[in-house]
């Protein structure tokens, strides 16, 4: 265990999550930001269990944690094709849980060493990404953000915040306004908390005030990540995305989506393939009524670019994405 | 006091708020839905401390509020000039405060039964409007509402909840998707308590979340009230209404506003002139930096009618609301 944990800085990798001999070790998100507290997964299914429950989120983030799950599986004995179903079926919408399952049972050699490669190459792909991104933005942004996809989304630097990151360390952003994310609050619990520590200013505003902070001229950019792309560049992302995307573009006020690769499913051709996750009404309300769709899918059209870690792909994304294909990579050497 | 306060059924007018001689009783919308509570206020001051911190709120709501508390300063000898202003500083954007005041002091005889006969008038204009604006709703209709606009807010049956109701009673009316309406959840507290109450289908859902549910098709009309309307349709309502409206525009889908002509304010030409109260930031969160707008302002071009007493007002509303003006009534007579 970390024994002292810093108040300041960027998070580093292994605070977020990490692979120990006989467990893995995740920072709780939520706990945050009133408690920093690690919880200790013996198993798979314990790693299953903290995707589930939101201990650990953000699509790079759970591809990670089940990497280091379906390791540990290996290092037990455990059944592995067990223990990748039930990482899988831990949560539906973000690709990167099957994507990391899969370079896991590919894998040759090691799986801990494996494992703990594919979290060295998110990092890798945040930073890279974060470079991209930052490019696209003017001096004096003020960008909008949603959702949390800053460290402990993706065991990196992030990807939406990661890239801001880049900007406030260029000196070209000013300001950003973090939508609070109902139900769960990512953004008011998990960004404010990354951007505080950071160092960068920002103010939390509920979700319905984004509109008007765009019709007030406030917002000069809006950068979210991701949980899933289709070929096609159509978006899942947590709810509320969408409408931030057609009030940007209403504003004539350009929005990127900040994914790494692992993120972009080119097996999946439009967002109508992307399983659109249901959880508990009783997150928003436990009184009335509710219903709870945690993302929902932004077409394409509405994406002015989407950023990964091979650099910006402009529509049309079919074209764009594709060279994301290690086949169509292979072929362009 | 009430002794028995009923489970089911409409608000009764006398239910929400009152007169006594010697107080203004008020039903305390804080502590709903978990508590039914009253609040006796036994001076303007304290009536507008009970407008201030939201015991009270809606537009027409706190326009009744205020000529009560009028009224009792009237019974107690108080300076009216005095008691006028501490309630028109009470809260800035909704249009009725002042209105209300306005009435109360141009009025003769006893101020007691001028204050109740505004509540009767506020009645009698809820129930006018929504018979007008159930007209314009389809059979099977699923609306989708922003904050609360039922008894709570007008001291009637309500302005868009008291439309949707009719339409319930019409059998046109198949579901309501309720806006939780952060940050004071004035949609899953006070919209959700009443619409159970009166036995009508509700599903309480995440502000962000009401895009993806016009997407997916769900909404075939959104419906609103306004806490002022300027002289060419502007309309400044709880904050994220604009919002929905530029979605609802984006999608096709009818955005209708609901609103007495006490909320209709001719003096203001256009949205910009309208005061937008900003609250505490920790209203939204109190652990990080937060803005906390309360309104915003849709412009008129984004609302397909706004229905008041006097019928369905169409664009352009420089014209249709102009008949609103005591002297044009006149003239046309």
């Amino acid at each position: 265990m970390l024994t002292h944990f810093p108040e300041r800085g960027e998070l580093q990798p292994e605070e977020i999550l990490r692979l120990e001999r006989d467990r893995v070790v995740l920072l709780d998100q939520r706990r945050l930001p009133g408690a920093v507290e690690y919880l200790e997964c013996r198993s798979a299914a314990e790693v299953a269990g903290a995707i589930r429950t939101l201990a650990v989120r953000g699509a790079p983030a759970i591809g990670i944690a089940a990497a280091y799950g379906y390791a540990l599986a290996a290092a037990n004995g455990d059944d592995l094709e067990d223990a990748a179903a039930t990482l899988l079926a831990s949560r539906p919408t973000a690709v990167n849980l099957a994507w990391a399952i899969g370079e896991m049972r590919a894998a040759e050699g090691d799986p801990a060493e494996r494992a703990r490669a594919i979290h060295r190459e998110e990092v890798e792909r945040c930073r890279q990404m974060a470079e991209h991104a930052a490019r696209l933005l003017e001096p004096g942004t003020c960008a909008l953000t949603h959702c949390n996809t800053g460290g402990l989304a993706t065991g990196g630097v992030g990807t939406a915040v990661g890239a801001l990151s880049a900007a406030w360390q260029l000196g070209i952003l000013e300001h950003v306004l973090v939508d609070e994310t109902r139900p769960l609050l990512q953004g008011s619990r998990l960004t404010a908390w990354e951007l505080e520590r950071a160092g960068i200013p920002h103010t939390v505003i509920a979700d319905a005030a984004a509109g008007a902070m765009m019709a007030t001229g406030e917002v000069s950019a809006v950068l979210t990540g991701a949980d899933r792309v289709a070929a096609n560049g159509d978006t899942a992302n947590k709810i509320g995305t969408y409408a931030l995307a057609v009030l940007a573009a209403h504003h004539g006020i350009p929005f990127y989506v900040v994914a790494p690769s692992s993120t972009v499913d080119l097996g999946t051709a439009t967002g109508a393939g992307i399983p659109i996750e249901e959880r508990e009404g009783a997150e928003v309300t436990d009184r009335f009524p509710a219903r709870n769709p945690a993302f929902d899918v932004t077409p394409g059209a509405l994406v002015s670019a989407i950023v990964t870690e091979r650099g910006v792909h402009r529509p049309p994304y079919g074209e764009s994405l594709a060279y994301l294909d290690p086949s169509v990579l292979e072929a362009s050497r």
